[in-house]
């Protein structure tokens, strides 16, 4: 079939856009404004929300792609995947040449510390982190619907501007969360602050008298206090820069796991 | 409502089992048979395949749970979420005490290499180890639904054993993955090789002339002579075990990261 590869390269730089709230959310919309005037845009993003995707695959269904939009330098598409098929299936099937960045929002909530795991948002820039392709994640710590995305307009053309003309390190890809507020006072590099979700679930019983579970509860962040952790700034109307990897690996194995084998 | 915590520790060890493949797959039945004689078992699993679901949650709908299995030592559970919300399940709505011990698998195929990012049987893992709770996954390299696991039996109750009289080092969980020969040759600590799948889809039109992607392609190892990597002893039929962690920050930030933000 003629649908393999019909994207060529302009001479403008080549920017994948997606993201996990669905092709017609408003942090996608404004992602796209952002970055239009940098290159030439083509938009992957599911069908509707889905959210909490992580780097989930569809494996056991084939995968629908259509078509939404045209305009000089812009073109978007729709699918029934997750946010890592979109990137997948632009790769294989839509564009004849790599892209030079692939950024992936604005999410409509954050994505910091342990959230980075269950994101989908992150889980499209792993997949370009695997291709070798510069990747970014941007997140506005607002989960409405309406939010006003404005505040992120600088950052996402200045950080999208440098991995274009720069690349990114080697291995390395961004998860950038904006503070929801018109005061940004700054910026900064930090890892991802650990804890957990807890009290996550408000079990009901339906009509009929069986129970159902929301999965629901709040984050409790084990390092409150640590200054090089990205809910430490963000508390602080700070833009959070996290870089991060999609090797799951850890890499001070050596002596505690030999220890630990042979113990 | 009374589904609150019901389960308690006995005198012996609590183990915590899930998988990818469903409840009713062969690997988590001969899992549970390989884990009884070590302590009490509590399977918390999908109620049918979620391969491919990563770290995925469930989050725009209410979970199902159900007990389907009873027996001394032994309490099976099915749930409508994916791995990673079987784990959140046990350890918020059914287990009073924090299990010993979370097991994933044992999946049908390998989650060697890049795999362990798309993994469904992998994401349980991080979700175990970001409670805290030592967690390995197994998965034997052979997709087939009858598979014969009982090669399996010696490495997940040898690792298993040490994993509830010694825990796991911080932060590290481990991802196991057994070659399918009966003649294994050993077992050898590794990182995941590098690499990606490529040649991802094979497109086809409906019988009414629309296009759909099913996702196929295979691993292209970008390093096959790495011999520190789980996909070069898996080759030479030795079981790999990978340290895992489910942080996603890059530690060697410093330099390189702000370099970049200041050129």
């Amino acid at each position: 079939m003629n649908t393999n590869k019909t994207i060529t390269r302009s001479n403008r730089p080549l920017i994948l856009v997606t993201n996990d709230d669905g092709i017609n959310a408003q942090g996608i919309k404004s992602l796209t404004q952002f970055l239009l005037p940098l290159g030439d845009v083509v938009v992957v993003a599911p069908d509707s929300a889905r959210s909490g995707q992580s780097a989930a695959i569809t494996v056991n269904v084939p995968i629908r792609m259509a078509q939404v939009d045209e305009q000089p330098g812009y073109k978007a598409f729709k699918t029934s995947g997750t946010p890592v098929d979109c990137v997948k299936l632009a790769l294989n099937v839509l564009l004849a040449d790599k892209p030079d960045l692939i950024v992936s929002g604005i999410n409509h909530g954050s994505n910091s510390a342990v959230s980075v795991v269950y994101s989908g948002t992150m889980g499209a820039v792993f997949e370009g982190a695997i291709h070798g392709i510069p990747s970014i994640g941007f997140s506005l710590c607002c989960f409405a619907p309406d939010a006003d995305f404005s505040v992120c307009g600088e950052v996402v053309a200045d950080l999208c501007q440098r991995a274009l003309s720069q690349g990114l390190p080697n291995g390395m890809a961004l998860n950038v969360n904006i503070p929801d507020t018109d005061c940004i006072e700054g910026i900064k590099v930090c890892r991802a602050a650990r804890g957990k979700w807890v009290s996550e679930y408000e079990s009901r019983l339906d009509p009929f008298g069986r129970p159902y579970h929301w999965l629901t509860g709040h984050f409790e962040n084990a390092e409150p206090d640590a200054e090089d952790t990205d809910e430490y700034w963000l508390a602080r109307n700070y833009i959070s820069v996290v870089p991060v990897t999609p090797d799951r690996s850890l890499n001070d194995i050596d002596n505690r796991i030999h220890n630990w084998m042979t113990d």
